[in-house]
């Protein structure tokens, strides 16, 4: 693929809409593009963290270790941003992303991802959004859960 | 209280620690210093929300309504931020924050808020940290909720 296609791609990404194809373009050089297959971790749950991943395409599944086993707390499709926690918290991963097709994503660095959100405020505005709509909706569902007790 | 005490203040707050004295002025005169006593709400769930809150001094409740009542889901003090779901996902606020001593706050509108997260993408940054732990705390909490089922 050309890195015109890619640059092609990532416009069509809603957190990049605003950035200037040049800077689309320096970013598709400095960004991996992998590919992983259906059943294939992106990471497993207690993993150090050094990158987050925007889906291409495709779809994945997120499992949370319990006693009883993984339980499946979200699924990631097209344009959706995974594994930020761990670099923007220090922490190990806090889940495992597994996918359930196959899956295209584009790895970002945490270098790359803190250059990134530095240099396209707007790319941090919508980042910041994300994290507080998924704040919102587990909120919603430990209430859900704590009243269904 | 002077505007030179008023920039005191703001450079404690972590999420301001690297933004140049200078520019936290125009912070202060932009933003509102508001006081609130034990017991009186900073919002109500469901009111429309147009503004976030740093916490200077003081303590706060974060109450959920549920069927059984109002449910206390979290504490903020000193140099935490509130109410910044609302504006970054253009929804009614999903919690109440009540004072539960003398509290003192700096209100940032809408508008203020995303000048600041544009113009100083270190605030964002730290923005991003504070959504990232709360996420993370909140699915700690959610997977111990459906564990104790």
């Amino acid at each position: 693929m050309s890195i015109e296609q890619e640059v092609e791609i990532l416009r069509k990404i809603p957190m990049f809409a605003k950035i200037e194809p040049a800077k689309l373009k320096l970013m598709a050089f400095a960004s991996q593009r992998l590919t992983f297959k259906s059943g294939q971790a992106l990471f497993h749950q207690g993993d150090a963290g050094d990158s987050a991943y925007i889906i291409v395409d495709g779809t994945a599944d997120v499992l949370v270790n319990t006693p009883d086993g993984q339980l499946k707390v979200a699924t990631f499709a097209r344009n959706d941003i995974t594994g930020e926690i761990a670099i923007l918290c220090d922490v190990p991963r806090t889940a495992s992303v597994v996918a359930t097709s196959k899956l295209i994503t584009l790895k970002i660095t945490k270098e790359l991802f803190f250059r990134m959100v530095t240099d396209f405020p707007d790319m941090g505005v919508e980042i910041m959004r994300v994290l507080a709509q998924r704040l919102e909706h587990t909120t919603a569902q430990l209430m859900a859960a704590r009243a269904a007790k």
